[in-house]
């Protein structure tokens, strides 16, 4: 590795963001895993969360740009369980849907500890996961569609939440010293 | 046609921006190319424009929701001859490029009438747009990888425009006497 990589490597790992994260429910088709894997790469999301849909996790090809050497995926078993392990973490949770109770996407505080959830591309966001939440969080449509793809939607509500913590000073690099930010950039190193 | 649905299908075309637009210079992923539409269609883009990559446009399935019917795609035969077609109706045009004289995403007047020119998956923006752009755009990168999804990059510029548009009163309904308003609920009613 040249000490340029290293540097680089370094220099992202100390803006990752540990508390802000995404959980894809079923989520099945794989350049839609790979674009929300890119963009979480890109705003800095250190671990990101799946329930696979029926036949598993897509398996990740190039449509990632490789993302997924950079975020982890913590896969999880089922909606509850997943859910209870980030709440369990301090995470705030918003679900990416449609209701008459959703809030605009750009009113909430994604300072705080912030995980998304978001739907699978047919049927949305499980009754399961709704009533888990905190809050319902929509993206204006102003079209004849009923919704957007879901690695579009993904994006749109992460670099709000980047947009956020950017003003906030959060990308800021922090001390490689501390944890988790020493073993991320470690581990990258050592590969 | 129902009372209702006509009613929403002009509703829809009262808040149709013809001054908002994107350009594709040969985007050639099918789903790519139809989460655009989708996108375009959401914040009000009356017509897309793309330069077709090898092998045509793909050909769009039910991924983009059939947003294909309510944003018209128009083909150009080279990136000359559409963006002549673009400055001459008085579009700024942009492209969405990483260069060291791009400006962030988010400063721009996108109220003005504006065109957006994404690049092909692998290659990004041609030189040949380049030159024949005012003005290049990025997206912020935090991580490692270089690039975003060109759909999901699109939706960003796409929903910032929507945002100063929304808050510039740019989507208060148009009279439908008025032109294109007026042709574009005729011809989607007629469907
Ligand atoms: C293709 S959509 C699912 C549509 C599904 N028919 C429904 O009604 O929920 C896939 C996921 O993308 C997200 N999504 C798409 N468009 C959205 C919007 N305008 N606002 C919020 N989330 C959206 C949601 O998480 C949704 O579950
Ligand atoms: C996958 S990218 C192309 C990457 C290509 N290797 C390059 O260097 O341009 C496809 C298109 O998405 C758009 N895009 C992707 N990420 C972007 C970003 N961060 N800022 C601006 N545009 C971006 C650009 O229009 C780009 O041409």
């Amino acid at each position: 590795m040249t000490p340029q990589r290293k540097a680089r490597i370094e220099a992202v790992a100390a803006r990752r963001q540990p508390d802000l994260t995404v959980f894809m429910e079923r989520v099945h088709k794989p350049h839609n895993v790979a674009a929300v894997l890119r963009t979480c790469d890109a705003v800095g999301v250190m671990r990101a969360h799946a329930v696979p849909g029926e036949g598993g996790l897509p398996s990740l090809n190039h449509t990632s740009q490789g993302a997924q050497r950079w975020v982890e995926l913590q896969r999880h078993p089922d909606t509850l369980t997943g859910l209870a392990v980030l709440r369990e973490a301090g995470f705030r949770l918003y679900a990416a849907h449609f209701s008459s109770s959703a809030v605009d996407f750009r009113s909430p505080d994604y300072t705080r500890p912030t995980a998304i959830v978001m739907g699978t591309e047919k049927f949305g966001v499980s009754d399961e996961a709704l009533g888990l939440i905190d809050e319902e969080i929509v993206i204006p449509m102003l079209g004849m569609s009923q919704s957007l793809n879901v690695s579009v939607a993904t994006a749109l509500i992460l670099y709000e939440a980047q947009r956020q913590r950017s003003d906030a000073g959060m990308y800021a690099p922090r001390s490689l010293a501390e944890s988790p930010w020493q073993e991320l950039a470690a581990g990258w190193v050592q590969r």
